[in-house]
């Protein structure tokens, strides 16, 4: 048995739609304490890990730990069509997953349950990163966006002082740069002078979940994957982890 | 001898813009009345009955009854061209008819009249429905487009308590469900259990009429045409009819 | 040495943007004045003639005069990055331009100088027009749009009273009619009965620069060039000239 009822549907909409930037089918776990998902893209270049916990649901009732699978292409489809001012339920029963949009008349959708297979995601908690920055999620979409006009990949570097996005292209550089003592940078932990190259149209993707929050924390070492996180305290959590773009510099 | 001026520039240019969706070539009837229009899609899947009532139009001048023949696609990109503020004229020269867009200077279209022959468009007042629904507009468009999201079909279903929008795909499932009482159900006329399927993309031409009115009528029986009505009274009337699309449930 | 500082980007951004319309390399030149770019598009139709002058910065050095070739398909790209509430720096270092975009943060983007020759550009100054209207822009885009709609050619034409616009294709045509004393013609100075055509593709592309000033002063004359013009006094002045579509009337 698994029944919920969420509110606030701009916060499980904007996160399903981030979702769905990056994976196709994915399997949402439903324990007592919320809804998670951790899924890899087809390509195995990123990871996703979302947490919804119970306390973001005005209710929240499942008797056993259940897993959910889910073609998270059609489930996007279905979610985008609720309303701000709709209620969301979901309700387990038997091979599907019903939704229903309550707002003064009953919507309901009936998405199926794929039989799938969770596969196997590297350990993402062991993960030992060497530079750590929290920053306002809008100059996050500036360093990325601005990236994008020069290059197809992103080289994230800090050391004591500052923290800076670049990329360069054939034809132009860019450079975002916030200092310590900036507004913007809420915080910067680093051992050392730590740089490292990631791909732009993934991070593109995982932007797309920064209406979740109003901060994000990247997280990286060189050579090594990247961790990019967006959390809403009681409400929601997704992180991103992106692997590297070896080069020589 | 045809001259006619409307101020609520609104109410032409949404009537034209849905209409267009439908119907490439078609013949407004001018009386004293009002000016109408009743034509069938190429496919003969739909017919649309347009009445726009002299009550509408600021300055209506007809001698004798009219016949414009007009190729409605090219009509439609001059119509829009008209902004909110302006008032619109009508006028007939000769085989041309003349369109001013009054605001400060005067802007002038000559659209040319064809010489089309009505169609045989079956007698569709005498269609005879079991189910008669009054909603809100918003109602119905929500079920359209939940629809489309499962399936290119939705089936209409009433019975004596509840009206229900329903579509089922390969993959998922919907269904809007209003009881009697329920403030977005103005009324319910229903002779039985009576349900019926319609095709998806005529629906959605359909519904960009919407802009007319606050309030839907839709009327069907099984297996037979639906006609969905949009009115606002004293300024226009836009009703269609939709071939059903027969299957074995 | 260049060094330049604009607070008011929407000026730079949205002439970038026009000159974009038309140019692909040009070459800004740099003069205690201001600064000034005069090109030619590839197909030798229309030149652009552009003037910011030094009025309009917050700053502004310029040691000697400088030439900056520049791909303004890839300078626009960058531009565009600017937000309304940064601050744009430029500053010549080397063989390139460093913009910067500076709202708390520093953005920067390193664009490239080309090494361009400038090109012959025909003595535009010396151009005799017979007619010249001024016009609120809004009724010259109507224009212009109202005849894309039937047309890919447009008649400027002028008398002692009268100021319009028409077009006229296989279909329908159009006509803009501004008499003398309207509210949206300033001015209006011809001499005699004065016509010529244009293509819409270009003036289509010039009027993005509307958005620069109120009121666009338009010059021709019979199979000759017209000018366009967009001024916003001490900020900037844009000009552009477009060859006639010579036709037989």
């Amino acid at each position: 048995m698994f029944k919920a009822t969420i509110a606030d549907v701009a916060v499980f909409r904007d996160s399903i739609i981030a979702i769905a930037e990056l994976i196709d089918e994915g399997i949402f776990k439903i324990t007592k304490n919320g809804m998670s998902l951790l899924a890899a893209d087809r390509a195995m270049v990123s990871v996703v890990d979302f947490k919804l916990p119970a306390t973001v649901f005005e209710e929240y009732k499942v008797e056993k730990d259940q897993t959910l699978g889910v073609n998270i292409s059609n489930f996007v489809s279905v979610i985008k069509r609720a309303k701000p001012e709709d209620k969301l339920t979901f309700e387990l029963k038997g091979n599907t997953l019903e939704v229903r949009m309550l707002n003064g008349g009953a919507r309901k959708f009936v998405v199926p349950l794929l039989d799938i297979k969770g596969e196997e995601i590297p350990p993402i908690d062991q993960l030992a990163f060497k530079a750590k920055v929290k920053v306002k999620v809008d100059v996050l979409k500036s360093g990325v966006e601005d990236a994008n006009v020069v290059a197809d990949t992103i080289v994230f570097h800090a050391n004591d002082g500052t923290f800076r996005m670049n990329a360069a292209g054939d034809i132009s550089s860019t450079e975002l740069v916030l200092e310590k003592g900036n507004d913007s940078l809420i915080s910067l932990e680093v051992d050392g002078d730590v740089k490292a190259r990631y791909p732009l149209d993934y991070l593109r993707k995982m932007i797309k979940a920064s209406k979740l929050s109003d901060e994000a924390t990247i997280s990286w070492a060189k050579d090594y994957p990247l961790k990019l996180g967006f959390k809403d305290v009681d409400k929601v959590e997704m992180n991103f982890i992106l692997a590297p773009r070896v080069q020589d510099d």
